[in-house]
C-alpha cells in the first residue's frame, strides 16, 4: 500500500495508506476524492532533471547533455493533488509529465549501487514551466520555481516497474506517452550525480524529467499524471487574473 | 542590538542579541568567540542575484541586464559564521561578498514602496562559486547549490546604512571593495520583481548581488564579509580531498 498525507475531516495531519482508491489511518477509512490530499512529503529542494529523454531534447531543439543537466524548484512550488494551481498571468505556459524519486534519509556522495538505500518511493510531478521566462533566463528561476509548478503526489509507492509506461492526458486527451525506460541517465546515476554535490534530506525530490509531447496549459485545464504501478496524480489549473 | 542565533554551553538552540562583541540572552552574555553561532536564519529558499554591480558584470565578461538576473541556492548551501566550509575538490572556487536581506513574513506580489514591511533585517553573505561548473552548465546548481556554498551571518541587523561599505578579505588582504549604493537594482524591486513568481518565507534570502573583485578560495583560507554597520561574517576553508 502506498504512503498518503491528508487532512482527516477534523483537520489534522495524517499519513496513511492509499489502497484501492480508499485512505485508511488507523481504523478510519475515506474515499480519495472525499479527503483533503497533502504533497506526499515536504521536500527542502526538488532536484529536477532537463532533457533526460531523447525525444523531449528533440523538441526543445536542443542536444543530448553529458551529464545530466539540473535545476531547482524551492518548496514554494510544491503544490498538492486535488488542487487548482494558478497558472502565471499572460505566459505561455506548458505541462511536463515526471517520475519523481522521494529520498529517505539524509546522504551525501552516494555511490550509484546504493541509490536504493536512500530511495522513500517513487510518485507523480507535472514539472509545470512558463517558457516565455525559461526561453529568455541563464537560470529558469521565473520559468520554473513558481508558486504551484510543481504538482506532486499522491501517494509515494515503494516500487517503480522497471520500463513503467508514463502519460500525461489534458481533458481526458492524451499528450504525453512514453516510457521510464527511456531514460538517458537511471535513477541511481541521477542520486550519485546529485549527491556528489548536495546533501539531500528526508523528503527531498529528484524529478527524473519528461518525455516529448509537452504542450499548452490554460486556465479550466484538468490534467491527470500516470505512471504505471502508481496512483494517478491530478489537478486542475487556472490562469491569474 | 542584532538578532543572532548561537548554541548556549548546554547546546541549546537561543535566539540572543548580539552587541559589542558579546551575546546575550536573558541574563547571561558571552564572548562572540566563544559560542558556536548558527545561520541566523533558516531559509527554505535563497534567492540569489547575479550581475547587479556594473563592475562585476564587466570583470565576468557579461551585460547589464534588463531585469534582475535571478538564481537559487536551497538549504543544504547554508553555512554559519565561524564554520569550515569543504571546497569541492578539484574546482575553481572563487568568493563574492554580499548584502542578504532577510524576509520577515510570508508574502507575495510586494509593491516597492511595501517592501520594508516584509524584511527582518541585513546580514553578510559569501556567494562561493564553483566556477568549473557554472561556466559549463545552463542553471547553476553545481556551480552555487553545493554544501556550504552559502556562509551567512553572523546576526541580523534592523537597517543598514544607504551607502553601506561592502568589503570581502582572505587571510585580511582586501579582495572586494565596493558601496551598496551601486546597485543595478536597489532591494525593494528586487524583493517587489521575486515575490511577483515567488511567495517568500519568513527567513528566506534574497542576496543582492556582489560587486567587482570576486577571486580564488583555496584550503586553509580564511574569509571576512563586512557590510558596513553589520556584524562581519567570517568564515574558514578546506580542500574536500
Amino acid at each position: 500500500m502506498d504512503a498518503i498525507r491528508f487532512r482527516d475531516p477534523a483537520g489534522a495531519i495524517r499519513d496513511g495508506r492509499l489502497h484501492d482508491d480508499h485512505v485508511h489511518f488507523g481504523e478510519d477509512a475515506y474515499d480519495l476524492d472525499q479527503v483533503d490530499v497533502l504533497a506526499p512529503c515536504e521536500p527542502s529542494k526538488i532536484v529536477c532533471v532537463g532533457r533526460n529523454y531523447a525525444e523531449h531534447a528533440d523538441e526543445r531543439g536542443e542536444d543530448i547533455p553529458d551529464r545530466p543537466l539540473l535545476f531547482l524548484k524551492p518548496p514554494n512550488a510544491v503544490a498538492s493533488h486535488g488542487s487548482t494551481v494558478t497558472l502565471p498571468a499572460d505566459k505561455r505556459i506548458e505541462h511536463e509529465a515526471e517520475l519523481a524519486v522521494v529520498i529517505d534519509r539524509q546522504c551525501k556522495d552516494v555511490a550509484p549501487e546504493d541509490a536504493e538505500d536512500v530511495i522513500r518511493g517513487y510518485t507523480c510531478l507535472n514539472d509545470i514551466s512558463n517558457r516565455d521566462d525559461q526561453d529568455r533566463e541563464q537560470n529558469w528561476v521565473r520559468g520554473k520555481a513558481f508558486d504551484g509548478a510543481a504538482p506532486v503526489g499522491p501517494a509515494i509507492a515503494e516500487s517503480v516497474p522497471e520500463d513503467a509506461g508514463i502519460e500525461l492526458r489534458v481533458n481526458g486527451e492524451v499528450r504525453q506517452s512514453s516510457t521510464i525506460g527511456k531514460f538517458i541517465f537511471d535513477v541511481p546515476t541521477l542520486i550519485a550525480e546529485v549527491t556528489e554535490y548536495m546533501t539531500l534530506q528526508p523528503g527531498d525530490i529528484i524529478s527524473t524529467g519528461t518525455p516529448e509531447g509537452v504542450g499548452p496549459l490554460e486556465g479550466g485545464d484538468h490534467v491527470e499524471v500516470d505512471v504505471e504501478g502508481l496512483a494517478t496524480l491530478e489537478h486542475d489549473c487556472r490562469r491569474a487574473e
